[in-house]
């Protein structure tokens, strides 16, 4: 089976058996507190229907508005800064969930929105990582300098060092904060921090949801705001850094097997004494051959041989490009057709390019 | 100021402006319903509290058992099925938050889960998606081979027609399934799939929420975790084909710039008759230099040329390799390190490895 396939099928597997095993974990972790909690919420309940003799279809009215109620109870979540939170919820894909669309055109616009905005957030918070890991980088490199090490360019190990750093401390910062403006304890702090810069959003603790803060204390507002989108871009410096290489490897792969294909499609050169050219025809004589990169093709050769003859400017060969291939940097295999491009300078003064 | 800052700090710029209209649009679509429900909302909740007449602080605690009660109400939450549903929408980001942990352990281990478990998931829906369009890729050609097409190959055209239509159909198909089993509009439920299937996951809908769905109905809680998958395989397979170019594109630039670096650093190459070679000396001979790629460094040059001595076999040169490159393919330019890989077969029969 080919090689992207049964790494496809290994994650797969993988990824399951993770599901398995995390399901299993949790329902150990929380069946029995989950018991003991809606028998503990049930009486008092009942305790409750009870004291006051509410009927029963009066309850589910209550329960429908103390549901519906509770993201106004927070203040107006609609306002202009309140709409900010939520547009950025949505673009990030956090998504709480403390206030939703209540109107068929709220709904469709967060439709719309989110088609445009979730790529282009991705983008932009995976360019500010990269940034990020270049500056760190450059960082490194000057610290070392004046520290007059050996090796002063910054290593994988050395970023990794850095962005690990940078994400506790963000984590720790928010935590502080969060815990002293909502009250929350620190571990649940650092719960909502983790929740939310993983995008995963639950919505069981939210920011920016106590006696309106939204619209009365915007010192606040902006600082969540900024620790949000801060915090996405560190862990967009992580996913750039340990992640990506991965998300792309299959598509490497397919790349290189493409332009291996192209190449077995068009005979191999051998340099057996003998050379086959790219359309079948055998040269006894010496022969230089560039192996330029794909994405080059016209730049000359460096190649200032003057023993060998206009071999291949008149060859025929021209290669189909219509063929997808997926949007990656190119192969690391050099295919045949680079051959062709290959110019010889024959004993003329010319720069060369590359 | 270097492409790279400026294309990041255009995406700043364009992502706030999209932020802001985004919260505009909100602000104008929800900001008067929300005021007139909770107008609502408040009627409804006065009357019933004067109609029992309920106590302020007992209010409270209906609130509270109402809020902490929703979950439970919907079926046992933690039971594997539920547990599975939970880690489902843990490793996937949705984080829907219809039920969330309420231990310290349970709190704790879906961090650590996620921190594993996110990127397993986000490597492996690239992947399945990467597959997802390499097999359309294959049924596109097979189809324009039987319909005699003159050009056969499966262009960026037809895939991303096939992407699209698969996600309608994913989403129409899962529309249809979730309004027939929640009994929610079909508008509604367009909204809960494209809510889910971006991770979003505001959880204002949720599915395997009504009547102990998630453990009475073993069926359709199985069409939803497939669906929730399959669904995000396809979203995969879009953003593999429309923005892992747009994501990898500073780190590629990043690359190139590093190669271009090093190239000035170590000298140009001059082909005006003399040669200037990476140590500095000239030579006044004619001179072959060959340009393999940078991760085939012994890779043996196709060059048979005899009319060069081993020039370069006994250069000093050794290119330092603990620079920090971000992971992703070569650069295209070729740096001139890569010269002093190059090895010069004199008439020798070797075979040619490119």
């Amino acid at each position: 089976m080919k090689k992207q396939n049964v790494r496809t099928l290994a994650l797969i597997v993988c990824t399951f058996t993770y599901l398995l095993v995390g399901a299993a974990v949790f329902d150990s972790l929380e069946s029995e507190t989950e018991i003991h909690r809606f028998e503990v919420l049930t009486d008092i309940e009942q305790m409750l229907i009870q004291k006051y003799n509410i009927s029963t279809d009066d309850y589910r009215i209550i329960e429908t508005v103390v549901l519906k109620s509770e993201p106004h109870k927070a203040g107006q979540q609609w306002k202009f800064a309140g709409a900010f939170y939520y547009a950025t919820t949505v673009l990030t894909t956090i998504g709480y969930g403390h206030s939703t669309p209540n109107t068929i055109g709220g709904k469709l616009f967060t439709m719309c929105y989110a088609m445009v905005g979730i790529p282009l957030g991705l983008v932009m918070f995976q360019s500010i990582g990269e940034r990020l890991n270049k500056f760190s980088s450059v960082v490194i490199k000057k610290v070392k300098m004046s520290l007059n090490c050996q090796k002063v360019e910054a290593t994988e190990l050395n970023l990794i060092c850095v962005v690990t750093t940078l994400s506790t401390l963000t984590i720790a910062v928010g935590a502080t904060a969060f815990s002293h403006y909502e009250g929350w304890a620190y571990f649940d702090s650092v719960y909502y921090c983790f929740i939310t810069l993983t995008t995963i959003g639950f919505g069981d603790m939210v920011a920016l949801q106590k006696d309106n803060t939204l619209n009365s204390k915007p010192e606040y507002v902006g600082f969540t705001l900024i620790f949000i989108l801060f915090g996405l871009a560190i862990v967009a410096a992580s996913l750039n850094l340990l992640v990506l290489r991965f998300v792309t490897m299959n598509t490497e792969d397919e790349r290189r097997d493409e332009a291996e294909a192209l190449q077995a499609a068009q005979g191999a050169v051998r340099l057996e004494g003998d050379v086959i050219t790219a359309n079948g025809s055998i040269l006894s004589i010496p022969i230089v051959i560039e192996t330029n990169s794909l994405d080059e093709p016209n730049s000359q050769s460096v190649c200032t041989c003057n023993c060998c003859g206009e071999i291949f400017r008149s060859s025929s060969y021209s290669p189909d490009s219509s063929v997808y291939m997926p949007p990656s940097p190119p192969p690391r295999v050099i295919p045949l057709k680079s051959i062709n491009h290959g110019q010889y300078i024959l004993g003329t003064r010319r720069r060369a390019s590359i």
